[in-house]
């Protein structure tokens, strides 16, 4: 009697569950499939019931069951679903044993699993079943299934389906260009012949196309299969065996399809093959302007000039050097050579990667302690001044860059105090508005009015000079920073201008990179101290580890107030309080985390941290 | 009649204050004074009720007071305390405008004005009261009141109050010890001779002082007074003015008091007098063990070899070399020298810099090249190699030192995938009991049994080669790390051992340090792939990019599941949750606030950034 209606239906089919699971339980497998057959219960029950004992009594499963057809039905079925937990979940119970398969994939170990068992058992009975298990695993293995129709066509006698019919049924399973491509992927121009007979294909088509490959020589004819099928990596190898006559095709293969790495792999270290290859790879890596990587490989391959020019373009002076010394370049040659290198190194601010060029390679001492003042490196300039005896430099360059260098930080701390003293005080404006507006005390559009004028010019903060010529003596070290700065600025998601949304989380933001870029300064500060301490411009480094440390000061002790516990753990205190309840305390909870997590500006909440570690006072000018 | 009872009293002393402030209000003053000081109430409510009142009518309040006594009965009363604010407290009303005059002190600004209209009024009948206002400044001006007496035996005529009333008056306010130390200080004799008759001090004991004093250069007696009175920088300052003859007892009284930065601001540079106390400075940052400070004021001073030794002690080889050109050392010394500093540069690590001293000041060459592959610098050993044509170290060294670097970092990484996969399964472990025991179904006992043995071998972590000779080639980038690393983990304050109360945040602890640690090496990394596909290592290239990337991408994936938002947030989810009231939101919620902040562990919740900016990855391989 069938179900007549919903309820009856759901009650029922619980109990049928009940009993199918009773009897999977007890190993009775054709009863449950049986069952399942008839009510429409999906049969990957079979399996995800228990998995284990499925696996271990695949055996009696395929006797229990008995019919191709059956096991046909159960194959296609099988899917990577627990239904266990998706159609037909039960209590607690059984997860803890499924989810440690979980590495194999299901479809592919029941496939196998009952394939061995079938194998086993009456491979010629089977032989359909067994082909449905290689054509339902994940990556089909078409190409077996394939070679199984071929061998039954081979001993027509001794089987009960024929190769015909095997083919046929896989016609069934699996698309007919899909199969043919397959076929000829085996390189058994049988099969596909056998293949291309089943299929509607036009013999005039595919005749010529296999008679021409039938010519060939093996290696050749597969590469040439591989690369109709588009294995281009498999048609590489087929074509590396084909020897060094066909290695210009080789080659142009390998640029046809960008496969350097792996053409690399198939020619011994030290052959012309492997040279060429490098070299057309350095070519490549030069168009997609990976200069560095280009420089290396040109370098395998002794294509020293080629990886100079690439070594050049991509910055690496260590390796322009070496190639240059490689190509015994004169004096004269390399000199020339360090100094366009230098030039470059300059403009991304490495100065004193230039001035190691420019006093090794070019002998130009002085131009080399320039650039180290330049550089803010003045330790280094000072070796160099006594090495090459040049103390006249100490006057006219050295102690005029020491002093503009401390000028320039003192106007750096003197702009940053500001922006920040600024930043802040809006910060604590915006906040309190906030929490008057949380608070319903202040109608919205009031907000951010009051404090209009606030941020008239905070554009202009960074004053530190720009215009350093290429080889000026300009100290550079800030404005490099500052430079890097203007780059971060662009990058900002939140406006600082007052009364946008996120203004608080601006002034945050703001705030941590003016704290950040002097928490930085710790070790350049140092450096200047000593030396202006050594030339004895004593008032001045005074003055300028006092400012600095006042800044570093200010922003610790400001650091608690803009960042509060509560701020940094993003949880205001005024959800709690006397008048607070579960609800109203639930939703500006949530309300809180949700505001947090979909502004991913989690970072923003947490202060920044500084260097206190780092020694950079001098005691003498405490 | 006087009031009966407490709580009459109190009530009584309500309106009393009432009447008050209307009389202040009033400017009525004489009214208000004679009430509060005949019911003892404290009399900083004159000011304290509307400072700004009572500073623009200070001379109205003098002028109805009119009576020293009273006049210094209101002085000495006088306290930084708000009477308003602490004992007499209103409503909000007066609390804008208290905190304005914040910056100078109450005492001093109330003091100043009395005295300005007293002064104004009649010096000479509030003479007392004048001494009290100057007595009574938060620091006394003592020899300023001792002035006024000293002015009065000047011109005893004219005065209503006599020196001698004046000086027993000041004497009462003020301790005769203190009183006299302040006379010395004036370097006034007559003052001085006329305290001490005053004071019970035994004039045999004062008066051989004096007398020897007064025999001394001006200049020089200030010196011994200021010393006497302990005033050692002015007593410098003073003995500074005493001419050449005194150096020597300037420059030990400089060394006894440590008072070099002081005595250096008393003579000009250039001077010998500025050289000496350099030189005397140098000793003593020396004997501090201050050495690069030592050096730097050595240099000032023209005590190059002094100099150069403490450079030596400090490692700043750049100023060693400079201080070395200096004294003109010969080829020889100098190339001794470079390899003294060179050595002691290597036991710090520092392989790239004792390099350059050995290539360019000791010319040799081999050992600098050495000495960078041990450090891993590899481009740089390349270019010294072609620089000085030594391409046999490319096969004796570079290479066997490349194939040690990649060897020694597929172990560190499989070390730190272990250390760290076996951390984070210990944490879940941690977690899951610390929630069952929260929830009450675990007994405390058991927490902590159940993986007793998982933590067996931690300690055994870092196999990195520790044993690296002072000049040996084995490439010491890694192992320096791990011995930081091994630093490191003694500041540790949680204890990794199994069942520790703060067990989870150890793990917290060591899962960020190798994190952070392995974050760290992206650049040495891809140097190292760089060099090793130069030299066609490819497949070590390929083997060490692979399992450097899968250990980072184990941290990526792994950071999410150990800092989970709600730890991040130290702000665990199941505090919410239907069945959650105001108050257990409310404990929960305070009380993970409270453990959060007690440990001052918030960076532990805080998960480590990775670098993910930094492209260390060569495309050829991946």
């Amino acid at each position: 009697q069938m179900p007549r209606g919903n309820l009856e239906t759901i009650h029922h089919r619980a109990l049928v569950l009940a009993q199918i699971r009773k009897w999977l339980d007890r190993l009775l497998f054709k009863e449950a499939f049986e069952c399942m057959r008839k009510l429409r219960i999906n049969l990957n029950l079979l399996y995800d019931h228990n998995p284990k004992a499925f696996l271990d009594n695949v055996d009696l499963f395929i006797k229990q069951i008995g019919s191709v057809n059956y096991i046909n039905l159960f194959l296609t079925e099988i899917k990577e679903e627990d239904v266990t937990k998706t159609m037909y979940p039960t209590h607690a119970l059984s997860t803890m044993q499924s989810s440690e398969g979980a590495k194999a994939k299901k479809v592919d170990i029941v496939c196998d699993a009952v394939r061995a068992a079938m194998e086993k058992w009456d491979p010629q009975k089977f032989c359909l079943s067994i082909l449905t298990s290689y054509v339902r695993r994940t990556i089909p293995q078409l190409e077996i299934a394939l070679q199984k129709v071929h061998e039954l066509r081979e001993s027509p006698s001794t089987t009960i389906v024929s190769a015909d019919e095997a083919l046929k049924y896989l016609l069934f399973l699996v698309d007919v260009n899909e199969l043919y491509d397959h076929s000829l992927g085996t390189y058994d121009f049988d099969l596909v012949v056998m293949v291309a007979e089943k299929s509607q294909k036009d013999p005039k088509e595919y005749l010529p196309f296999l008679n021409k490959l039938k010519k060939m020589e093996t290696n050749y004819q597969r590469y040439t299969i591989d690369k109709h099928l588009k294995r281009y990596k498999k048609a590489l190898s087929n074509l590396s065996k084909c020897g060094p006559d066909y290695f210009t095709e080789f080659l142009s293969f390998v640029k046809d399809q960008s496969l350097y790495t792996e053409a690399l792999e198939l020619y011994p270290h030290g052959t012309v093959e492997y040279k060429a290859i490098n070299a057309a790879y350095g070519d490549h890596l030069v168009s997609k302007q990976q200069y560095e990587l280009a420089g290396l490989i040109y370098a395998r391959c002794n294509s020293i000039e080629k990886a100079l020019d690439a070594f050049i373009a991509s910055g690496n002076w260590h390796q322009v050097m070496c190639m240059a010394s490689q190509l015994e370049y004169s004096g004269e040659k390399i000199a020339a050579l360090a100094r366009t290198v230098a030039g470059k190194l300059v403009e991304q601010r490495k100065q004193a990667d230039a001035a190691v060029l420019l006093e090794q390679y070019a002998e130009d001492y002085e131009e080399a302690i320039l650039l180290l003042l330049e550089g803010a490196h003045w330790e280094e300039a000072l070796r160099l001044i006594y090495k090459y005896i040049r103390l006249d430099i100490l006057e006219t360059n050295l102690k005029p860059a020491l002093l503009d260098a401390q000028r320039n930080h003192m106007i750096l701390f003197d702009n940053q105090k500001t922006t920040f003293t600024r930043h802040k005080e809006r910060l604590s404006v915006v906040r309190e508005m906030k929490e008057k507006a949380r608070l319903g005390l202040l109608d919205e559009d009031v907000t951010g009015c009051a404090e209009a004028d606030l941020f008239s010019d905070t554009s202009s903060i960074m004053t530190a000079s720009d215009a350093s010529g290429k080889y000026s003596q300009s100290n550079s070290r800030i404005s490099s920073r500052s430079s890097k700065n203007r780059r971060k600025a662009e990058r900002k998601k939140h406006s600082l201008k007052e009364g946008s949304p996120l203004e608080d989380l601006a002034l945050l933001e703001a705030l941590a990179e003016t704290i950040q870029m002097a928490d930085k300064l710790r070790g350049d500060v140092h450096n200047l101290l000593k030396v202006l301490i050594l030339f004895e411009y004593d008032a001045r480094a005074k003055e300028l580890q006092q400012n600095f440390d006042d800044l570093l000061l200010l922003f610790e002790t400001s650091i608690p107030e803009i960042w509060p516990p509560s701020v940094q753990q993003n949880t205001a205190a005024p959800i709690l309080g006397p008048h607070s309840t579960a609800n109203s305390i639930s939703i500006s909870y949530q309300h809180q985390r949700n505001v947090n997590i979909s502004m991913q500006d989690s970072e923003l909440f947490t202060a920044p941290k500084l260097n206190k570690n780092i020694q950079w006072k001098l005691s003498l000018l405490l």
